[in-house]
């Protein structure tokens, strides 16, 4: 019973996903991790939304073990751990299959910054993962998910751009905590939505100017962020 | 009396589909099949969602004569018998005019495996029938409309793809009950939709690998699926 | 007092739009005519819906004299009347600035019967007005309106067609009472919808048989409808 | 405790945002302009709208210094003082990420009257600022986004065209009083859904008229309007 708050968040930042209407069924998962206790509190398996409880919710090590609960974790469980492993600033990570971001993964599309509303949230454009090898789709699927995962950010900083498309598959979102990670995760599917359009109307639509993206990231984040309170 | 407790289901499987937005007014219809008892149980014909009850289901028997019932079955019916006489494993059919899935069937347009959303419920391209000929449409329609189904998957397996577009008109899907066709008809909307989208980036977009599809397909279905409890 | 039931179902009718998503703010107004009484009874001009009360709605003859009610009636009035004067079957009309089928009189696109939804309502493509003269347009406007509206009827049958697009405008739609006409502008706001997205993806996309047409709207519609209960 | 109706009116305003879906989280903001108090009042800055009281208003002079208040303003702040400094007759201000004005802006792309949806709002074409330069940018940016949406008005009425497109950023709109500038932001979130649409089949799609334009635009609108009570 150790872990009542984390399961209650990772349960909260779960529900998010319905009510922002980025999940149908069971789709979707939500992970924080508690790095001074060393556990991860992860959604179980194919389980509805709404008739999930805390309980429910498993807790793991980061090795993958079971430290608590009696159902099984999500089947995306190691692309969760490979990012918390690689990612040391980030304790909450997301996926879903949300419409628009989806429909950019599927298309191999990354998305660049077109708006203010992209630069307020992500340092730049939001990367598509590579196709993955039938190695490693064969292999250890889930876990080669988050490698490719951490690959894609070998030259980027994932602080800064805190989402991934992954190639044919769909969107994974990162932050300090779980909640965090759903705010990200919401924001990806607006600006995805907003460049599919624009692509639509321009396939050669550019990026806007580092100028702008600088006064819009750096408002919001860093040491001389002056938004809200 | 004796079909209470299938007439339930019918009732809850077809109230799902307003909710998940599928269908306005009385279009779409879901019937469920009881092969022991052999009895089929199906929404009757020009009903609203919002009156319907569970005693207005029609039960008929596998040849369209009616068992139980104050009401007319829907005038789809035949197509859902043409279904449960040839595809021996289906026990649930459903019918909509979802928007984005009779959009693709307007167009004639099959629904490739772009992604691991489709490839987690469907083993590969969810097809357009052929046109119906003249004589078909004169003739017994809603039979033909079945048969024009089953034909269609003449060389495909319907427990692996357990949904159709049926061209000019909408798509019907199945599955092993009433709900689960249900369920199956949601997934179809949501991938016809960022299918949809996919095209109008790239029309000549291509499905993704059958590696791929292999690893979402079975690790869900099949005798080493690992997603769910 | 002799018109409760007539304004009572004008008002049941009319908040119908807010309900399905085809108007915002004051937008739209539904009209019922009581041929054997001589009276129409229409929307007030500029009210918002969650304030209209069937005290509000407005009772006129059909030459537009108010017979009762404290407010002026909707700005659409002399459409309406136009529309009652020609269409001698038709006993409801409303209009819309629905955000689908606008689009299309935005484009002065027509809306052909792609599928079997627009058959079921519709016997064939919902046609679009010519442009409006400049004469027509500083003249007497909304009689102008409806006199355009029946000139595009001048070859078709408005029970069979029960809508029209008016270019550079939006939609009316008609029937054989108030709520008829709501229902036959909800099905038109979802086949321009669908038919959008079929132009789309072609351009050139053609209508579907008349085959086909026949099959459904007269399954449906006339002598051998058996469609419903 | 001056301000206590201007600050419900101000808070009542900020509501409609969410409620019309036109912002999430903290996104947005609303304020208003009491000339004779010579006070504004606007939304706090990065407050979540569920959150959000009277209380939390602040009130601000036109230099924008604070009169009332514990929380900081929108950091949008100057960006609305430079319109009300500007703009004589506009007492209301208001600032979206909405999707679809954000799209366009986006874009680069200004919103023609493709119909009478608009012309009923606005008296033309809905403008998209010119890009601004990293002067501009890395200066005082909010009261230069100001200065750029005064520039792109220099020749036009900012009464008869109450809103405008920021290039890369997305929409601000004004009106009478701050409900009156979320009517108008909310019908420009419309009219740009709609003409995304039709650039989309038709990429060189002209506006309607002058004529029709001028009726609708002042059927509402000035000395002889007829619209309304």
């Amino acid at each position: 019973m150790a872990y009542e708050q984390l399961k209650e968040r990772v349960l909260k930042a779960n529900l998010e996903l319905p009510k922002h209407g980025l999940v149908i069924f069971t789709w979707g998962n939500v992970s924080e991790y508690d790095r001074e206790a060393g556990v991860i509190a992860i959604k179980p398996s194919g389980v509805d939304y709404d008739k999930l409880t805390a309980d429910d919710i498993v807790i793991v090590d980061i090795d993958g073990n079971k430290v608590e609960g009696a159902l099984k974790p999500s089947s995306d469980l190691d692309t969760h751990l490979e990012i918390y492993r690689n990612f040391k600033d980030v304790n909450g990570v997301v996926h879903t299959h949300s419409l628009w971001a989806t429909t950019m993964a599927q298309q191999g599309q990354e998305i660049p910054a077109f708006g203010t509303t992209q630069g307020d949230y992500f340092y730049g454009t939001i990367p598509c993962t590579r196709e993955m090898t039938e190695a490693e789709i064969k292999g250890a699927y889930e876990l080669e998910t988050g490698k490719v995962i951490v690959e894609t950010f070998k030259d980027k900083d994932p602080n800064a751009i805190p989402a991934v498309l992954v190639f044919n598959h769909g969107p994974f979102a990162w932050g300090k905590d779980a909640m965090d990670a759903v705010h990200n995760i919401t924001v990806l599917e607006y600006v995805a939505n907003m460049a599919w359009h624009n692509f639509a109307l321009n396939p050669n639509m550019k990026p806007m100017s580092q100028t702008i993206l600088d006064k819009h990231y750096l408002r919001k984040h860093g040491a001389n962020a002056y938004y809200g309170q």
